[in-house]
């Protein structure tokens, strides 16, 4: 799908050997052809860049160790031929300037949750994406699963009618055990330091991934919580559980729980969202699938790539009826939007409207709010804090 | 099994021709040969008694229209053949008038939950038990499922490790429309009366439920809730949505849903026990099956009458692995505990452990407690209110 | 459901205390009411009737030692009130001769599948029906479960359109070890020897349900089958696998997989129908649920008490959508057409068309013309045998 | 993964725009950096090459039209890059040739299966591989997801001790209408031409995959077949249906059963083996987990990425637990296991042996004996035919 009869230039910074989000976002940048990945920081130190950068299939020369150096190097190449767009997969503390430098040099940006460790960040990235104009997608790649985007559509169609009840729940169960006390990998020594990480380990880490998947299928964002924070392992000094109670600007409520700490879970997540005339469920493990029950009728099992799907569905399949395809293809639709909103831009032509449902600098603000209500409800004794986005 | 050489004698009240519990109720209680239904109170119309009665077994002259009537003339018969025990189905304003009667005579009781309207009856029904020595058993019947069983002992055995988060869910659709406007069935009528069927619909039918059935598989009560409780289908009058987040008395949190106005749901009763060695899951909608997904082992599904299970789920099993069991062995279940414990009085003798896990009145107490905390958080804004029977 | 105004009476033959498939009757008989068990054989050792006898709620006066024993003194009651049908529940070498004992007496029959050991005692069955006129009903018990019965009215109303291929599998593990080595149970003696259990363990004991089932569900009966049965646990003597290709009347074609011996299986049934416009699938671990995947369109799930489903499910149901039923339902939805049916004739009325689907004594013997088929063609090679009733 | 420091040079064959796994192909081969696309031949037409060759992202200058001109001047190549390696996704009938030819230059092969449309034809690719010493690999990529490898490795370990039965099945609903009335695609074109897409149109596409499936996890070939092949759906001209008896080298017996015109299925693959001390399931659609049931243990649900897989998985696998991999990492398994087995040639070392099980020329013969061997069974009546490779 070489929307401009070429693949656009992009940058990736973080992701280097040993990641495992690094090559899921370099695979499912160039898996439709609508990217090439030309040149990355997949080190910060210098010496280091020509080997690392090797390893992940970039160029020497255009292997940096700074991202300003990157942006700035790309952008005086004689060829004219320097990155697009970048892709930020660095530790959350990293998010906000490296995103700001893109943006300043009119970069695209595609970027991983959360998209920053406060809200004052946060609202910053989001004034400085409308000034500088490019496109912003955060890689919220639930909802770039074709079934997700089935369940929306139908949601918008009216197929569930007015919506009233909206439940999501993250369940991992990697930090079961106390992980805190052995030797810490290099991943989870910035994520379990605050400063670096977030205020809220599960909150940044899955919260925000539920939060944005539940406002996506119920087509309405989360405009109030109420929640219970802290941690379900002993002597633990970071957020590792949260229940939520949440409801919608469309006045649905509900219920969400995340966890990181769910001994005998793998990286469950569900959202069913209920209507006065049915139900849908997804869920992550079987996400070929997308369940819909009618009131009063058999519930049926849609599957990805069938006939009777609508257009939001289709078009991001790739792969015909009855042969799974799985997180790496989620990934790969998000690029796909983001590259034909660039393309849009660099035609000038109207964008595809369903490219425009890939989560934005805005959906990454209401995580951030999403986050810092929910810690505040905790902290004050459970009632219902406010997060909407206005 | 007949635990003393013969059935025990048992009058219901309650349940007459169109009920839906009744019949349960009735072959749940001979299913094992335990009980014997030999008087009812099927109609409060004198002129219809033995019609009535007559309709669901029972003999002319032992088919009363009032309980203080059948258990007077029960007591008096010539035979001394009189009932030992009293089946309580009726609506819920009258479950502890009933059951006050009953007790009062040493009958010994089993009721359907919710076991009151208020806090003040439920606690006085538990000093009347405690006053008067009777069996009491409150049909609670998922608690009375081979696989609850089994999870609540393999729990006792400590198969989780230190139990760090429950979360239930109890789902309907039969409201999910507007029934209200609709001509009301006999049953609809008392439950749509806050006066007859208790402060708050959804928290009365299936919140106690979903409480109990987390706290019987926690091993462990519920101490605090914060709740979300109303309405989510427009201009409705009573509660129909409870969205929850509790705390258990080992420091498990959670959260639980419950709505009867979710459509496309069915009667999706739905627990999750997480301990830190791993957790436990079981669904009404496949109830011979219990999933255990132990840390960093392989999920295991274990099956209704497969020879590894515990003797709490063994001797709760009447057909083998394989041949399914249903909603009606639930109930038997419980008659068949309610039989062993009275037997045991009989007999003087000391009673079968696994028979003393049925649902108490005390259970039934909390349940209310639970109820009454949930109402007063979702009123004062959603913060925590404590609901520990002490 | 007294449908003369007052249960039929009963007598059992077999099932006394130990036995697995006793209770099963005895309780599907009475559970709607339609039955009261007042005689029965449940020993053959006179001294022992009375408390055998007693251990499954018979009265001392009514427990036999001998079936004709039985059939003589229940007719010469003064009260009249003799036995009405026969439930035959004895080692399938007994059949023939019970059976034949209780249609030359009027009584209507209920018998355990198999019908025979020999194609030769099941023609004579039937033509003894056909004298007699009495009703017949054999146990093939899954065709009483409710979503078995709306499949085959949905394949009856076209819903499939004309069937093509139909696959049945009946798996169970019990026989996966060598456990004819070990001391021998009861039941295990009477089965591993042939001349009492019938030429083929695995083709009487579950062949013919599965053979039944797929007919019931397919509307049309097989026609064909070419066979490999034999033993695939070594140095075994007895059957303990059958893999089958069979033909319909209807012109479907498919595969069909019995063993005793597949460990891990417990009790899988499944049978699924293909037609021109979709399949239904139906398997026994989740009985209450029923897979229709319709061509085009998305898989749907039907469930048992939905309100879609066709009279012959509603019919065939007694609580409620979500609660499960389970195997002793199954067993109780063909006494009640057993009862039906009987009623029909006392009355001089016509039966409801839907009770006349039980099966019959000529679906017995369909089933031993089917054992004799395999057997057949697996003996010589593998080819195909004819194994139709005319 | 560049197991020589650099990837592979593969051409394609086949595959154009429009094609279903054109794109396979090509995205696996590269996903792990094992290979890179440097030619192909993508279209029989010269004046195309260019267009069709750049819309699949190949250099016009090495976009050929013809495989013998892309053989002969890649290998004339000034810079000595010419391709390395070769991947066949032809018509059926164009296997031979392009994988001989491939051959005889020396250049290992990737092909799509079945391997050729005679077993005379395919016995001569078998005698080439040898005598060229090439790799040759069959795309049977169900053999290359993670949990089929898993289920391979346990039976290979004992995980299940003697195999006892092994049954099958891969129905499609894509042939439940009579699409041969309608405009052909031009796959169907070559496809429902015997003369093209060989002698059985469901036993080349679909029973290959389900026969190597089976031996791969039963880690046995089949020897022997009884079958019948044909059509389900009326006056049809091409075999949509076989239902097959088969027998394994180490005794196991079972069932298989394939159509293309299962109204209803997508894609549904499933491959089940039992032995004496359990069972093992695997179905297409829900790749990422494998099912084990252990004879008298709670059956287990393994997961793909789960730490206590065994190394075959583990290899396989690219993206953590519960994150889905699909069909597309399946072929790339292929491709990974391709490279590593040619670099082990281009580097004189012994190859790892995980990589050595990917299916081979002599699979493919297999599967072309399996064809003629169950066509001529059930030409004859359904009588055992011998398939075995020697």
């Amino acid at each position: 799908m070489a929307l401009i009869g070429r693949p656009l230039r992009l940058g990736v910074v973080g992701g280097g050997p040993g990641s495992f989000i690094g090559p899921i976002h370099r695979s499912a940048a160039v898996l439709d052809g609508c990217f090439r990945v030309v040149a990355g920081v997949v080190t910060s130190r210098p010496e280091r860049a020509a080997v690392q950068g090797a390893a992940v299939g970039l160029d020497e020369a255009r292997s940096y160790s700074n991202v300003d150096e990157m942006i700035k190097l790309e952008a005086q190449r004689v060829d004219g031929q320097g990155i697009e767009a970048v892709a930020v997969m660095t530790p959350n503390d990293c998010h906000f300037a490296e995103c700001s430098a893109a943006m300043q040099a009119g970069l695209h940006v595609i970027c991983d949750k959360p998209l920053a460790n406060s809200v004052e960040e946060a609202r910053a990235l989001v004034l400085l994406a409308r000034q500088t104009g490019v496109v912003f997608c955060l890689t919220h790649n639930y909802s770039g699963y074709p079934m997700v985007r089935q369940a929306r559509a139908m949601v918008e169609q009216g197929a569930l009618g007015a919506i009233r009840m909206v439940n999501a729940e993250y369940l991992q169960g990697g930090m079961a055990s106390a992980v805190e006390s052995g030797p810490l990998s290099d991943k989870l020594k910035w994520k379990l330091d605050a400063t670096r990480g977030g205020p809220s380990l599960v909150m940044g880490d899955i919260g925000t991934h539920a939060h944005h998947l539940a406002s996506f299928v119920a087509v309405s964002p989360v405009t109030r919580v109420a929640a219970d924070v802290g941690s379900i392992v002993p002597d633990r000094q970071f957020d590792d559980f949260a229940g939520m109670l949440w409801r919608f600007a469309n006045g649905a409520r509900g219920v969400c729980c995340v966890s990181q700490a769910a001994a005998g879970a793998e990286n469950n997540v569900t959202v069913r969202v209920y209507g006065e005339r049915g139900m849908l469920e997804w869920q992550h493990a079987v996400p070929n699938y997308l369940r819909h029950s009618p009131l009063g009728e058999p519930a049926r099992t849609l599957g990805r790539g069938d006939p009777y799907l609508l257009p939001a569905a289709q078009c991001a399949t790739r792969i015909s009826r009855g042969h799974p395809e799985g997180f790496r293809e989620s990934f790969a639709n998000l690029y796909a939007d983001f590259a034909a909103l660039i393309a849009a831009r660099l035609t000038s032509t109207d964008p595809d409207p369903l490219a425009l449902r890939i989560p934005t600098v805005e959906d990454g603000l209401r995580g951030i709010l999403f986050v810092d209500a929910a810690l505040q409800s905790s902290r004050q004794g459970g009632g219902w804090v406010n997060c909407a986005l206005e």
